[in-house]
């Protein structure tokens, strides 16, 4: 008897799975998966983002969902592969109003991780390749017709005064912009409101030495991936003039120079009621659905210091610091030691600064191009995109690890990255750094989901600190500024003309609690993180980032953000879901997560 | 024994022809090809864009040019295919200087077709892909460093001024553009001078109901592919935007509001001496290279007709007309029967005008439908691209095709176009439309690159003709213009408030004659068409476009331009001319085309 291959295994489980939902048979497809095993859903089934861990949490799944949903018509896309006793297949199926893909892998003839994810809505497909509009109405119409522009420049009048958009999306980076591409292409009027003056100064008003910390392949936005020759690690001003075009080209709409001041939900007409301030003019906005797109982090946070008010010299947040220029032969101390920290104190330090970092606690350092090429390049990179790894591809390839498994695929990772990088993290701590690799060794990407910050990727700073061109002073803190000088934990006095906080932000739901209000930060609850029981994660565990492209506990409130792969893959989800309540198509959402902390 | 199969029987030849050149091998050579032959040179051989025609010219060009060529390393790509006897294969080579691609057909072992296209420059490669640059500077240098925005910045004020570019473009269309995005990435210092006041003005100034009149596969510019939903006809502003946009992203160096008074070459100093007005500023401007950039047409055609001065009512050429919309219930005459005056025609008709077109000869009419499906569907279609035809296959698909032979692909389909719109032409012959399908029925395509005018892309305005909405009077002219009217030569008068004149262009080099001197024009002489011995087209025959995309009887002055596809394509190949001589490559043209007509 010949052995049986890859694909028929795989087809065989994916008929089986068939059958079962069909049956609505939760026992019968929870026997269909190991005993330790995984089931993302995106949408499909779940009109959540989910992970169901454990037969149990499948069976259940499948009892809840299964009858409503009607999947079928499962297919392999392709030939199913095999290594390390792991196969591997790549499926489309259809549910009774959507259209899926998916990725399975097997060990053995069960299912260890399932990945299922929407990618079109039936009767709501994408008006792109053979469904593009024509642009011409051909033929003539007495009476005139508009123009593009005409119609344009109606429609950029109407929104917001005479028509309400759908969507209002606040804040216009780029995962405002590219979550409003993703929504114009289905057809779903939306708005964007931004306070700065032009798309893309986000970027343009940071500090004049950043660059984008991930390398291009990893930062693709929507439908218009960047040329071929764009650099690496993209210029802060080069990502604004892209950001920009990119607003304009994809027919956005788009308020610049706009704040928003408060919205609430107004019950009876099932509406938010936003105020916002448009070019010095008030203005209320009334959509049905509300997102914040204000990045991943919230407000900046600046620890109260003793005598703060007394310091003579410059100090600020580290997202208002402009750039060294201005302190060749001047002492600044930084107050912290992750990203921005180590961005500034280099910074400072080619301008000629007498630059001290403080570190107050152990940062995780992973070089740049280590990690590039360690763990980005199997999906992210030129070898990825030769390989046949399209953007989208990687997308759903990363998106098939489990979260609660993801930190073992990472351990060996930075385990390499110890030894390939040894000498540089030996020199660190010989200068005193405290370095970590994350509380279970699994490094860079586990510390930014669980916590959103605690690491550096290194493209300099860490060679500075090392040999000591950058001072450095650890395990301590400031205990009190003084007028020209700060005075540090262990007693010690730094002179100081410069003092920036590199001290991070706080949850993004602070956000809603001036935008809105207390009660609804509170009740929408803590932003980001896994609840892995790590530091500034604290558990129960959430199997999903919290309140991030999922519905809420507070209806038709959104939280949208994430690095530029999150934001352009998970636009996809959160989009869909917006359309599917504007053309009523029923969501209900299977276990929406509830809120386990206030910030 | 077995049959050779075709990927044998190409590797066969190629094996041969490598042979044959190396050993600079005239007549050997000239035997590989069939007695009916053409090989079409774009750069690599030649220098020049170059199509050898029969075994006599094969054998000349080979005794000139292969010893100094050195071609070698001829490859397939792929399996060659075959079909009704002709075999094609893709192949790649390499010269001392450059890589190149090219497309053979054989019929039998002869060669009948053969493309050679220079894709780079050895040493000079773009800096895509896997040699894209960092973008990053890794690493820190004390003294600071200019940020991205800082070198842009200073380039930008540097050239023009204190730096004079190697290139100068005059012209900022889609035609400037998208050459000066191939310099950039070749590096060479490049700057576009363009009298509007943004990029993408030539079309935003353009009559409101304009849309290209080709479909988007068709369009796209070089790097940057239009996302895939774009509209199959771009709406004029939005073509315009995407322009804007990108000169933006591919950091073109670009002027607007700048206008090209004089050139001059001075020959002491090897270069170019450019006066231009800049916002009002007179600027010498001194490049190596000239590129006029200013389209396929050259000045608007006014004819001079007796009693224009005493016209009460509104007269302009077609390249004036802003719309219909002020005509309601008005006399419109509009004096031209082509593409133009079709669009203006039906979009006064539209606004509720009487209109009358005046067709003094006969026009070929392709209705865009079926244009898009049996001409350009084969490679420039949703189609194509599912079939693995990419743009740049496409273009040298389309390349490959010798034009001396051209005439008879497109013969089949406009018979089969006659049949599909029989009714169509019936109605607008029953009318009194004079209709033609070229002089050799070959159709819209070769019309346009003999003479670049005499068709109109039908989207609905020849419906309005054939049935009588617009009014046609045919086998006229106009005699007279009076204060209200118009007499037109068989003695009738029509009144009119509005005349368009619908008349066309004249030959580029009438810019020529202007910027330069009359001598220089004339030296360059005749812009585009074939030398087909058709209408507008005297012989003798060319065998390339005249002039376009190569060198000029006049050293260091160039001609670029052609519809977006052209634009596109050929951009490629005057780009490494152009590069080629920055660098100081040698670049010996071969039979230079001398100059046969003045205009």
């Amino acid at each position: 008897m010949t052995d049986v291959t890859p694909t028929q295994r795989a087809q065989a489980w994916l008929t089986r799975f068939e059958a079962a939902l069909q049956a609505g048979d939760g026992p019968g497809v929870a026997a269909l998966f190991g005993e330790e095993c995984y089931w993302r859903d995106l949408v499909t089934f779940t009109w959540n983002l989910h992970t169901a861990e454990g037969r149990a949490d499948v069976s259940d799944l499948v009892a809840a969902r299964a009858a409503d949903v009607q999947a079928r018509r499962f297919v392999l896309e392709a030939d199913a592969t095999e290594a390390g006793g792991v196969t591997e297949a790549w499926f489309t199926f259809e549910t009774a109003v959507a259209r899926g893909r998916g990725l399975l892998r097997l060990k053995g003839d069960e299912a260890w991780t399932l990945l299922t994810t929407m990618t079109e809505l039936k009767g709501y497909e994408e008006k792109e390749g053979t469904r593009r509009i024509m642009g011409a109405e051909h033929g003539a119409q007495r009476g005139g017709r508009m123009s593009w522009l005409e119609r344009r420049q109606a429609e950029q009048a109407a929104l917001g005064t005479t028509e309400q958009p759908y969507v209002l999306i606040i804040g216009g980076g780029q995962g405002g912009i590219g979550l409003a591409a993703r929504l114009r292409r289905l057809g779903v009027p939306t708005l964007i409101v931004e306070k700065n003056d032009r798309p893309g100064d986000s970027w343009r008003n940071r500090y004049k030495s950043l660059n984008l910390h991930d390398p291009v392949w990893y930062d693709h936005l929507p439908y218009l991936p960047f040329p071929d020759d764009w650099p690496v690690f993209c210029p802060k001003d080069k990502i604004g003039d892209w950001l920009e075009m990119y607003a304009k080209v994809m027919e956005l709409n788009y308020w610049s120079r706009t704040v928003a001041e408060k919205a609430q939900w107004d019950e009876d007409r099932q509406e938010w009621e936003v105020r916002v301030v448009r070019d010095g003019q008030p203005v209320t906005l009334r959509p049905k659905q509300l997102v914040f797109a204000l990045g991943v982090s919230g407000y900046p946070s600046v620890p109260k210091i003793a005598g703060a008010e007394t310091f003579e010299g410059t100090q600020h947040h580290s997202s208002k610091h402009p750039g060294g220029a201005a302190w060749a032969g001047k002492k600044a101390v930084v107050l912290g030691a992750n990203n921005s920290s180590h961005d500034i104190c280099a910074d400072l330090w080619e301008h000629g600064a007498d630059v001290t970092m403080i570190q107050r606690s152990s940062t995780h350092i992973a070089p740049s191009a280590a990690l590039m090429d360690l763990a980005l390049g199997g999906l992210y990179s030129e070898q990825a995109v030769a390989n046949g790894i399209t953007t989208e591809k990687a997308d759903l390839i990363f998106a098939s690890v489990p979260y609660r498994i993801m930190h073992t695929f990472h351990i060996p990772v930075y385990e390499e990255m110890k030894r390939r990088e040894a000498d540089l993290y030996a020199r660190l701590e010989a200068a005193g750094f405290m370095l970590d690799f994350g509380e279970d060794g699994s490094g860079l990407f586990m510390k930014y989901l669980r916590r959103g910050s605690g690491y550096y990727i290194d493209v300099g700073a860490s060679e500075l600190v090392a040999n000591g061109s950058i001072k450095l002073r650890s395990r301590v803190g400031i205990e009190r500024i003084n007028p020209k000088s700060v005075t540090l934990t262990d007693g010690t006095e730094l002179e100081c003309d410069l003092l920036v906080y590199a001290t991070g932000y706080g949850s993004m739901n602070s956000w809603l609690a001036d935008l809105i209000s207390p009660e609804v930060a509170d009740k929408v609850g803590k932003c980001w993180g896994l609840g892995s029981n790590t530091t500034k994660d604290p558990g129960p565990w959430e199997g999903e980032l919290r309140n991030m492209w999922k519905p809420t506990q507070v209806p038709n409130l959104w939280i949208h953000g994430g690095n530029l792969h999150q934001s352009r893959h998970h636009s996809q989800y959160l989009a869909m879901q917006l359309k599917a309540r504007m053309e009523g198509i029923p969501t209900p959402v299977y276990r929406p997560a509830p809120s386990h902390h206030v910030r």
